[in-house]
């Protein structure tokens, strides 16, 4: 059985170095050189870890059936052997996102925002791993952690993207995000 | 910060004696005589439970806002002094419940199931707190875990709520569903 569930561990190891760690909002994460990221595992598996993010992969909450078949016919899977550029994106969303009813929020993320949409036109470039740490106990630190991988030669696309979402009425909701930038190190085994 | 987080451990120990235990889908949960009910706490805190089954309460994923505020202005909250029946009944839905989206759930949830009807006409002699535990890490044994109470005058409302449920096609989509039965006892200190 595959894990939904993976670990995000920033610290002096791990196969991705970080290039830049940045805090779009909110309360900034210390500051590491590189991050592990394992597919279930434990918190104890990181004893010198600086910080260790948790979330797990889920069913979508927004997508109608149609934008489904869309998305699933034309993204690709992360781990592509030219992909070496990495970003993992962490964000919290305001207790004001989280009390909207359902309908208000797709209404929001889909309708006023085009996140779907947005997220389509970088498709199958940008592979892309959403996991949910909202529902995943406390402390809750963050509400999504997104991973996303690239060829070096759609870095453009992938500026395009994360700049559209921030643009959108659906980020005045977003309240911390950081953006790490990582770069896969072939040296290191897993 | 009052925690979204609960454990529910069955044992030996805990101020809610169980009056009965039965299995209505899947795989059965071991017999206990009580069991304690906690907000936020960990694993550890409970060392001879026979099970710890732990749940976040969250965000709405199925009303509207119309539904939202009846349900606001109806509902009581759990803990009423007179309130000496107790009720746990952790479910799990099927991989197919899963794999469909937002609206076809919804569809079937209230639009077939009256879900959301069936549940307002016990309200507020039965108080009810959903917690969400799919996303809560692995192994994940259940999705839900519902925690109703109610005054014992009150009991054959609570049958005929759980009966019609589990008549609705939704319930076409819950694979494992234990149903505890449970009564105060104010002898036990917490």
């Amino acid at each position: 059985m595959s894990s939904r569930l993976f670990h995000f561990a920033g610290g002096a190891a791990g196969r991705f170095v970080v290039e830049s760690m940045s805090t779009v909002c909110g309360a900034p994460l210390p500051l590491v050189e590189r991050v592990e990221i394992t597919a279930g595992g434990e918190r104890s598996l990181f004893p010198g870890a600086a910080w260790v993010l948790k979330g797990m992969t889920s069913h979508e909450r927004y997508v109608t059936r149609r934008e489904k078949a869309e998305l699933i016919g034309k993204q690709a899977a992360l781990g592509r052997e030219s992909a070496t550029r990495t970003a993992i994106i962490p964000i919290r969303k305001t207790a004001a996102w989280w009390s909207l009813t359902q309908e208000e929020r797709r209404e929001i993320f889909e309708e006023q925002s085009r996140h779907i949409r947005i997220g389509l036109k970088s498709l199958p470039a940008v592979a892309r791993r959403l996991h949910h740490c909202r529902d995943l106990g406390e402390p809750a630190e963050f509400d999504f952690i997104t991973l996303f991988d690239y060829v070096p030669e759609n870095a453009g696309l992938f500026e395009d993207l994360v700049a559209e979402l921030r643009a959108t009425p659906e980020w005045a909701y977003v309240e911390r995000e950081i953006d790490l930038r990582l770069c896969y190190d072939p040296a290191v085994s897993s």
